[in-house]
């Protein structure tokens, strides 16, 4: 139980450190100093560097996953508020941090893509789990004819998700909100029926 | 004139080695190795790597600028069909790269916007001139009623351009050409009149 528990936490705080420094920023030795791991257990739990961001980047998407969940199947909201209402939750959240750290997902896509095949793929899945419930909400919103229907619900949840991640890009320089407040008000201009 | 010739072939090698392999994952030596400059010369032009970094955005944007100038400004086409050749063309550049390795303003932005603020606002800086050619071609799209009026074609390009950011990013993430045909579909079909 204590090695569980233990990869759980270098897990924790690579993520952390992945998605606010750089993955290729932070070394293994800060991960294990700021878990307090004795070196050398690392290689214990992990094959490689770049096996470990795969890691990182499930359980991050995991954590995500429950919440986004909570968000996107909100019953005491019709289909189309309930999509605003989960963008401006993680809108909120870059705000919070003054536009400075995006998501890890975006983040290691973007710095490890080109040159990781397990990376990038792995990216690719885990977008993958997130977009796949904006499609479920997305669906709910055409039955309701709330979200327009001249488009597959799986072809505009892709679109409007990897929008939303553009628009993190662009709050990341300058750190800036106008990017976030554009998108919201012209993606669901788009949407709506 | 020699000291200025290897100044732009470092900030030349620099530009193709971050963009490729990411800022982090590059060391000076490498770009001092791969650019045949003597060790040592780095620091009689840059201050620091961050200095470099800016710099290499910099002269990035500065070839970009003419290019996309060129396609934008282009008026043997109408404003939304010149529009549509220009994304066709970023388009297709990375599709021949097997969408790998995108564009070097939006990994750096989101490999080092959160951590350094002089690469988050020359990112900022960089992504603001292109903006602003697309910009002007949209407001002539509009007074040609060829594109939607109802937001200002400064707003219309940046969430335009943000959105692009987007699917680069997440056709790195799996490295797919989806996001691009969809990021066309929709957004033309959400700017034209």
């Amino acid at each position: 139980m204590q090695k569980k528990h233990n990869k759980e936490e270098i897990i924790e705080v690579g993520q952390e450190l992945f998605r606010k420094r750089g993955f290729n920023n932070t070394g293994i030795d800060d991960i294990l100093k700021a878990s307090g791991t004795p070196k050398g257990s690392f290689y214990n739990f992990f094959k490689s560097k770049e096996e470990f961001g795969v890691e990182v980047l499930k359980h991050y998407t995991d954590r995500q996953y429950n919440y986004v969940k909570d968000l996107l199947q909100n019953v005491s909201l019709t289909p189309l508020p309930r999509l605003k209402a989960f963008y401006n939750a993680l809108i909120k959240g870059n705000l919070q941090e003054g536009c400075r750290y995006g998501c890890l997902v975006g983040n290691m896509t973007q710095e490890m893509g080109g040159i990781s095949d397990l990376i990038s793929s792995s990216a690719r899945d885990n977008l993958g789990r997130i977009t796949t419930l904006i499609g479920e909400c997305i669906k709910e919103g055409q039955e309701k004819t709330e979200i327009r229907d001249d488009y597959s619900a799986e072809e505009l949840a892709h679109f409007v998700h990897n929008s939303f991640y553009g628009a993190i890009m662009s709050s990341k320089a300058g750190r800036r909100e106008q990017p976030f407040q554009l998108f919201f008000e012209m993606i669901f201009s788009f949407l709506k029926k």
